[in-house]
């Protein structure tokens, strides 16, 4: 593969990106990194407290992976040094205090988890408690001093819960520095976050610059909806889809989101351009595409980069059968049947759907009778009833069968 | 010295206090160190930036004092940790960073001086860099986490700078938690302060709360008003009598207090109760006093206060002669006179004070004759002439010598 031309990296990597602050020291950072011969350092911090990564988190990472094709290396950092304090006034739900153990166990997951999305060779990955174990008070201070309370105070939610007098921290106040030293630490290039980030990864770049280092360019992404199209997908609202979800789940859930809603998906994972989107959903409109067909095309992509296109295929295969399945009505009779082998016809009337064996014969010869989904046409057929099996004679005619012990 | 009772001792404390939050919670911790046979705890810091104590901080030293008399330990706090960062976002110019070896100079400034008002023997000495030294991060967002940012803008500096739009650094917010913590390390029973430390005093509170500690009993005192009579003392209005400066100029200083701007110093410093300043002031006021011999009284004890008994009257003898030579009229003639000894009428009338030496004469046998407040009643007495001294004749007649080269 050949690295694009910096036009070409630009105009990628900023494809997409919701706030970018720095793009023209952006552009000229492709060319200065180009010129020395050296990748850009892409970094992207973890909380290790949340160890389970979902479709959210992949856009971020979809977009560091745009830049390890361009040939740069992504720094990503897990925050052990506070996922092991917590938070210490106690008033913080993400901040629980986690254990070396625990902290280490969750690093490694998230690690099995980004490298579905990232290409290992090019990524490096770092513990902040190698940097912050150590610091000591005086130095704490010095970090604090780059920073004013009227800055901190900006941050959105930090404003919104101060008019409402709701208690910050003085603590709390200390860990955008955290994250804005880590950049120092790593010498990064460029930061990514969500738009919900803006103020840490531009606080970043003050920091730095306190260090005598060049500013790290800042980018947010979009922030991806969940499955029920309408808010932003997270973990507590269970509208997710996680990188852990067995494939069959991820294929299931992505086909229930609200047709509407597809659309971000493949903007924000599938790497499609805004004119292809805009394409794929004139066809939905115009009915020449059926949005189930679409939705599906969707799904199976989302089980190929979480699992792989053997997974895809199997998931979209068998939700095929179970969504014919749940076509069923939910309030079929059961009905008692013999455990032996049976004819056909003898089970149809038996089961109540036909009133006689001719009335069965009928039934079988025009294809209206299926088992478990399964079509019976020779109306010779020996079966042997299973338990719970659905016996189908036409649209509306269902039993459940119950084998008698 | 037997220790007074413990009511007589809450009543001598608590004398001539500011802010004083927790009364009964003083009454009861007095009750519970007596019964437990153990002194209380009383603490002041220091800031070893500036080590030129002036009679603003006797104040609270002669409240230490008291405590000490009472059989309490005052614990003494040097801040060498902060001082030693100074402020690192340049922004405070009463905080330069100092070395270790200023601070330790410093330090034993600082003890050279108070101790001429506090007992040795009572007294222990802390350098908070002890236990600030060693202190990491984890600890800092720990200690961070048990003050929130509203208390913290509720101080009366910060609220005006953040109303102003003036910058506080961040670091500034984590200057209060020192103070607080250090009550938690030396387990203060009490802390006193100036009425703009009360904030400060009341964070060791919480701080000490949330480290399993009973909190420490605050205690507030006045802000002396300084030399004008006007502002509060302070070295930067040069309003101030330090206590290195030499006995005279105590002495001196004190005495260039306006009439009404004496009291607070009886007060606050003399330890003369409210009942007794009053009388004073009456006996001042109905002329049966004359202010200048009370404030005398004064200036002899705030110079016993620092430097001993022998060198107030030493001071106060000395004023006396130069205050009558203030008396002199600020335009004197010079004349000019040979350089060699002669009769003190001859020196009269070549100074002018005489038409001739039969007046001279006269003046002299009258008792109306002084060389440098020095009387001169010998008609033949021989002088031998210094350049600047003062020749008088009466009341009126003054001549200062320019000796002849």
């Amino acid at each position: 593969m050949t690295t694009p031309s910096l036009d070409e990296q630009f105009r990628l990597l900023s494809d997409a990106v919701v706030d970018q602050p720095n793009a023209a020291e952006f552009r000229a950072r492709l060319a200065e990194a180009a010129a020395a011969g050296r990748p850009l350092r892409v970094k992207l911090g973890a909380d290790p407290s949340a160890p389970d990564l979902h479709l959210g988190h992949a856009v971020v990472l979809k977009k560091l992976r745009a830049f390890q094709e361009c040939g740069h290396t992504v720094v990503f950092i897990v925050g052990d040094f506070t996922g092991m304090i917590g938070d210490p006034s106690g008033k913080s739900l993400t901040r629980p205090q986690l254990s070396r153990e625990q902290v280490m166990a969750n690093a490694k997951t998230y690690q099995e988890q980004v490298f579905r999305l990232l290409d290992p060779e090019k990524t490096e990955i770092h513990f902040n408690s190698e940097w912050f174990g150590g610091m000591t008070f005086e130095n704490v201070i010095r970090l604090a001093s780059h920073v004013t309370i009227a800055q901190l105070l900006a941050r959105d939610d930090f404003a919104k819960r101060y008019a409402y007098r709701a208690p910050i921290a003085l603590s709390e106040f200390l860990y955008p520095l955290v994250q804005a030293y880590d950049s120092v630490m790593v010498k990064a290039d460029v930061e990514l976050g969500g738009t919900d980030q803006l103020f840490n990864l531009l606080l970043g770049r003050e920091i730095q610059k306190a260090h005598g280092q060049a500013p790290q360019i800042v980018m947010t992404l979009p922030l991806l909806v969940g499955l029920d199209g309408v808010n932003k997908m997270s973990k507590s609202l269970g509208n997710y889809i996680a990188f852990n979800d067995p494939a069959k789940e991820v294929y299931g859930k992505a086909m229930s989101i609200p047709d509407e809603g597809m659309w971000p998906y493949f903007r924000l994972l599938l790497g499609k351009g805004d004119a292809e989107v805009a394409g794929l959903r004139a066809a939905v409109a115009d009915g020449s595409r059926h949005p189930r067909a679409v939705k599906d095309e969707l799904a199976k992509a989302l089980v190929t980069m979480l699992h792989g296109a053997e997974e895809a295929e199997t998931a979209s295969a068998e939700f095929a059968r179970v969504f014919a399945q749940k076509e069923l009505p939910s309030d079929i009779p059961v009905v008692s049947v013999p455990a032996a082998e049976t004819g056909i016809l003898s089970l149809l009337v038996a089961a109540g759907l036909a009133h006689g064996t001719s009335e069965a014969k009928r039934l079988v010869l025009g294809g209206a009778v299926k088992m478990d989904d399964e079509k019976i046409a020779d109306p010779k057929a020996v079966v042997t009833p299973k338990d719970g099996a659905v016996l189908r004679a036409g649209k509306r005619a269902f039993a459940k069968l119950a084998v008698q012990a």
